[in-house]
C-alpha cells in the first residue's frame, strides 16, 4: 500500500488529501452556498480594507483569491476564511505608509514584499514548530490591543466620512489631524457617510430581530442580516451615478479599477526594504496567527474538531507568500468572514476555493460597476465593523481578578492609542513578561506548621498549626532559578537572624518544579552560611525530577543535614533528635 | 531626643552616620595601615585601567579619588574598595571607542558623560528599590562574560607587550589586527613587556610559598605578594630612565602626566551623546553593580556583616556621578582592590577616605616619576590580573549540571568574543530569560494516582498506584500563565478524547502558584469543553492565595465540579460516587 501511505504522509503537509478523499456532493452543495454568500460579502470588505491599508482597493480583492486556495490546501481549519483583515491592514499601514505616496507603485511593492516576508517567517515558525511563541501574547494584551486598534481605525476612517484630508498612526496625531481639517467638511460626502453608518448600524442591531419576527430561519436572517454593507454599497453607489456624485462635488469614489485576474507580481529583495519591514512583518505575522488561530479555534471546538497550530503557521504563511506574488498584501483568517462562512454551512476548505473563484469573476466582471462607489461607504462598513471589536469590559475583569494583568492590559490600550500598533502591542507583551518575571522573581514563601494530629503542613499565619522552636520549616511557592535565587538567599539569612536557638533549617519544596545552575550556588551558599551559623540545612518533599538533577551535582555531598521524601518524616526524625538533644542538661 | 532620631534616620541614607559614631583610635590605626597598603598597590592598578579603557593615564587616578570618598559616605559594605575596575574600562572603551580620537578631549568628555549617565542610573535603581534587576543576570551567564571579557582584555593588552598598533572589540578584530601587525614588533619593547609579565605570574604564584617558608605572618605575606605590580613598576621605570629608553627606540612611555588634584569637570548634556551612550550607560551600570555586590557579599559573609543592595546602588551611584565631575571614568567595586583592603585590615570605610588621600599625594607630587613608566608594564599588570578571571570549568559545571544554563554560558561566551562586550552580555541575558519562559511554557505535568494505602498521591510513571478508570487526576507542576494556559488546554482536550469512559477530571494543583488571567480564561474554556463532554471539572489542593484570587471571578460558580481541599477527599468523594452510580445497572 504504498499509495496509502504517500496519501497519509501528503495529508499531513496538505490537509487537502484529508478531506479531499471523503469530499461528496452533499459537502459540494453545502460548500457551493457558504461561497455565494461569502463572496458576495467579501467584495465591500475586501475594497474597504485595501483602502484601509493604503492601497489601491483591487489589491483587497486579490488578496483575497490566491491566499483563501492556499490556505484551503495547507490549513487545518475547516471554516476559516483567509484574507484581508482590519487590524492588520492598520498594521501594514503603519508599517508601510512612511514609505512612499499613497497609491504610488512603490507603496505597493512595499505591501507585497511585508506580504512575502510574514510568509516566509510564518512558515519557518511553523516549519522549526514555534508557534508556542505566540502563547507570550496573553489575553488581557491581546484584548486591549483589538480594543485600542478598532479605535484607531473608526478614527482614521473618519476623514473619509466628513470628506477631508486628515491622517496619523496614533491617537494624538489622528485627532489634531481631524480638528485642523474639519472646516473643510464636504456635505454631500456627510450625508452619504452618516447615512451609510446609521444605516449598517441599523442593519447589525435592528434587522435581525425585524426577519426574526417575520418568521424567517435564524441562519438566513443572519446571513441576511450580514449582508448589510452589500446594500450600502449597491445603493450608494447607484445614488452616486445617478446624481452624477463625483470629484466635482468632493465626494471621492473608488474610480477606475483594473478589469482582470491578479497579476504576478515579485516581491522586492533589496536588503534596505528588508531590513526597514522586518520589524513589523515579525509584528503581523504573529498578530495574524493570533487573531486567525483563535478564530479557527472557537469555530472548531463548535463541531468537536481540532486545528493543529503549527500547521497553521505553513497555511497562512502560504497564503501570504501567495498573496505576495499575485498583487495582494498581508493577510489572516478573519473573524468576520469565517462567522459568515460558518453559519452559511460552509463544510470543507472546498468553500474557500469555490469564493475565490467567485472573487476572480468579480475582478474580472464587477470593475467597471464599483466607479462610482463613494469612499465614505466603505468606510462606514469599517467603522461599523471595528467598533464591535471596541470592549473595554477587559478592563474591568482584570481590575478585578488581578492588578498585574491590569497594569498589562492598559499599558497596551494607552500605548497603542499614543504611540501606534506598533509600539503598543511590543510593550504589551514585553510588559507582561517582565511583571510575570517581577513576580517570580520575589516568590511566595511561608513558614510552615503541622497541622495538629494530621500529616499535614500549612502556613503559620492562614491555620492554627503546631511548630518546634528549634526547627524552622520554610515553604518557597515558585522554581528556583535565577531570578529569585538571591531572594530567596536574603530572606532565609534573616529569617534564621532572627531566631537565635535554632538548629535546623528545613527547606519544604513541593512546588518547586525546577532548581537551576544559580538556584544551586545559592543553596550551597546558604548552606555553607548556615553551617557557620550551627545550623543545619534540610530539604524535604523534592520532586522527582529535581532530586535527579541534584544528583548530578556535588550539593548533596555537601549539605549538612539531609534531604526527606516527606516533611513529616523531616519534622518526625529532628524533633525526636531535639529532644533527645535538649533532655541532655 | 530629635538627635538620634534624624541621626537614625540619616543613618539610612548615609551610613557613615552609623559606623562614625562608634569610630576609635584603634579602627583608625587598622584603616590607616589599610589605606597606605591599598594606594601603593591602586597607583599602577588605575593608570593601567585607564588606558585599557583608552583614556590619559592620570584619569584612572583621578577616578580613584572622589568615588572612593563618596562610597564611603553612602555605601554599606565596610570594605569594597571602589574605583576603576578591568571589566568596566573595557566596556567603556567599547562604549566610547568609536566617538573621537584615542586621547582626545572628546573622548574624555565622552568618558565623563557616561560616568554621569550610569551614576543617575544607578541612583534612580537605588531609589526606586529596583536592584532586584540584576538578579536578572545569571550566574553562569556572569561567569561566562567574565571569562570571555578577561581573554578580549587580555588579547587587547598583548600590542603593548609586542610594541605594535592594534586594536578591535571583539576577538576576530584583535586576532586579525595583532596577526597583520606582527612584523612591527619592538624588540625592546618586547623584552620590557615579557619580563614583567613573567615576573609578575612568578609573584602571583611563586612568591607567597617562598615568603610563607621564611616564617612571615600569611597576611603579611598575602599584601606583599599582590605588590608585585608596584616592584614592576619601580624596576622597569627606573631601567626605562637609565638607559633612556623612549620613543626614539619605539618603546612607548606614561610620559607626561599632569601634576596637580582631580580637575573640576561637567558632564555634556547633548541630547545626541546620551542617545549614543545610553545602552552602553545601563549595561555599565548593572555590569559594575552586580560585580561590585557580589565582591561585598562575600567580604562582608566573612565577617558576619550584611550589605543593602539597594543602598549600594545609591553609593555606586554616588561614586560615578562624583567621578564625573573630577575628570573621571565609570567606577565600581573591584575584588582585586577590595580584598587587598580587607586583607590588610581595613575595618571601616574610613580607610578608603584615606586611600583617597594617599592617591591625591600621589597625584601631587609622583607623577613627575612616572613619566618614563612603560606602557608595556601597565600591559602585563592587566594581563596577569585579568587571566585569573578567565575560568571555564563553569562550562564543565554547567553542561553536568542543566543544559539550559550550558547553553546560557556558552553563548554568552561565544557572543562576547565574537561580537563584544555589549552584545554579549545582552545575548546572555536575553537568552536565559528566553530559556525559562521557554521551560515555563511547557510546565511538567503528571497523571497520578494513590500510593496504596497512604493519602499520598504519586506520578503513576514512576510510583506503583491505584487508578479509578471514570477519574482523571493530573497534577501540574508550574504555575499558570499565559505562556502555558494553551499548553495545558491542549494537553488536557488530548487526554480526555484518548478516555472515552470518564466522568472526573481533576487538575491537581498543589504547584501552582498563581493563576494569571488568561489562565483563568483557559480554565473557563476548559470547564465549557468539557461539559460538551459530559466531563466533570474538578480542582484539587488549590493553594491559599491562588483560592483567594479565584473567588474574585466568575469561575466558580460556572465550574460543573468542586474545588477540593485535598486530592484525598476528592477521590473519596468522587471514587464513592462513581461505584455508586456503576452499581446501577
Amino acid at each position: 500500500m504504498p499509495d496509502r501511505h504517500l496519501t497519509n504522509r501528503l495529508a499531513k503537509i496538505m490537509p487537502v488529501f484529508d478531506w479531499g478523499r471523503r469530499y461528496n456532493r452533499e459537502a459540494l452543495g453545502n460548500d457551493l452556498v457558504a461561497a455565494v454568500i461569502v463572496t458576495i460579502m467579501l467584495i465591500p470588505q475586501s475594497l474597504a480594507y485595501a483602502l484601509l491599508a493604503g492601497l489601491p482597493a483591487e489589491t483587497g480583492i486579490y488578496a483575497s483569491i490566491a491566499p483563501i486556495v492556499l490556505y484551503a490546501i495547507f490549513g487545518t481549519s475547516r471554516a476559516l476564511a483567509v484574507g484581508p483583515v482590519a487590524v492588520v491592514s492598520l498594521m501594514t499601514a503603519a508599517a508601510i505608509g512612511q514609505l512612499a505616496e499613497p497609491g504610488s507603485a512603490e507603496l505597493l511593492a512595499a505591501a507585497i514584499t511585508l506580504a512575502f516576508m510574514s510568509g516566509l517567517i510564518l512558515i519557518l515558525l511553523g516549519v522549526f514548530k514555534l508557534g508556542f511563541l505566540a502563547n507570550f501574547l496573553s489575553h488581557p494584551v491581546i484584548a486591549g490591543f483589538i480594543t485600542a486598534s478598532g479605535i484607531l481605525i473608526a478614527l482614521s476612517q473618519l476623514r473619509h466620512i466628513l470628506g477631508i484630508p486628515a491622517g496619523g498612526a496614533n491617537l494624538p496625531e489622528l485627532v489634531t489631524s481631524l480638528l485642523e481639517n474639519l472646516h473643510r467638511i464636504n456635505p454631500v460626502t456627510l450625508v452619504i457617510g452618516v447615512s451609510a453608518t446609521a444605516f449598517l448600524f441599523w442593519v447589525r442591531k435592528g434587522l435581525l430581530p425585524l426577519l426574526l419576527a417575520t418568521g424567517m430561519n435564524r441562519t438566513l436572517a443572519g446571513v441576511l442580516a450580514k449582508a448589510g454593507p452589500v446594500a450600502a454599497v449597491v445603493i450608494t453607489t447607484f445614488a452616486a451615478w445617478a446624481f452624477g456624485l463625483g470629484e466635482s462635488h468632493g465626494v471621492r469614489v473608488v474610480g477606475d479599477v483594473p478589469q482582470g485576474l491578479p497579476p504576478l507580481t515579485l516581491p522586492s529583495f533589496s536588503p534596505d526594504l528588508w531590513s526597514t519591514l522586518i520589524g513589523s512583518a515579525v509584528l503581523i505575522s504573529i498578530i495574524g496567527f493570533v487573531e486567525s488561530v483563535s478564530v479557527a479555534q472557537t469555530l472548531a471546538a463548535r463541531k468537536r474538531q481540532r486545528i493543529v497550530p503549527d500547521q497553521e503557521l505553513i497555511g497562512l504563511g502560504a497564503a501570504n507568500v501567495g498573496a505576495a506574488f499575485t498583487g495582494g498584501y498581508p493577510v489572516t483568517g478573519g473573524f468576520a468572514r469565517s462567522v459568515v462562512n460558518f453559519d452559511a454551512g460552509a463544510e470543507t476548505p472546498a468553500a474557500g476555493a469555490y469564493t475565490a473563484m467567485g472573487l476572480m469573476l468579480a475582478a474580472l466582471l464587477l470593475t467597471p460597476l464599483i466607479y462610482h462607489l463613494p469612499q465614505a461607504t466603505l468606510a462606514a462598513t469599517i467603522i461599523v465593523a471595528v467598533l464591535s471589536l471596541v470592549d473595554f469590559s477587559i478592563l474591568k475583569k482584570t481590575w478585578d481578578y488581578s492588578r498585574a494583568d491590569f497594569a498589562a492590559v492598559s499599558a497596551t490600550i494607552l500605548l497603542t492609542l499614543g504611540f501606534g500598533v506598533e509600539i503598543g502591542v511590543t510593550a504589551g507583551v514585553v510588559l507582561s513578561i517582565l511583571i510575570h518575571l517581577y513576580k517570580s522573581s520575589r516568590p511566595h514563601m511561608a513558614v510552615v506548621g503541622r497541622v495538629p494530629g494530621t500529616e499535614h503542613f500549612r502556613n503559620v499565619e492562614r491555620h492554627k498549626v503546631e511548630t518546634d522552636p528549634t526547627i524552622l520549616t520554610l515553604r518557597v511557592d515558585e522554581s528556583l532559578y535565577f531570578a529569585n535565587a538571591r531572594y530567596l538567599e536574603d530572606k532565609i539569612y534573616d529569617m534564621v537572624a532572627a531566631r537565635p536557638g535554632l538548629e535546623h533549617f528545613i527547606l519544604m519544596c513541593p512546588a518547586v518544579n525546577e532548581i537551576d545552575m544559580s538556584a544551586l550556588e545559592s543553596l550551597e551558599a546558604i548552606n555553607e552560611r548556615l553551617r557557620a551559623l550551627d545550623v543545619k540545612f534540610h530539604l524535604s518533599e523534592v520532586k522527582g525530577p529535581v532530586m535527579d538533577r541534584l544528583n548530578t551535582s556535588d550539593f548533596l555531598h555537601h549539605i549538612t543535614g539531609k534531604i526527606y521524601l516527606s516533611q513529616h518524616q523531616a519534622m518526625g526524625e529532628l524533633a525526636t533528635d531535639t529532644s533527645h538533644s535538649a533532655s541532655i542538661p
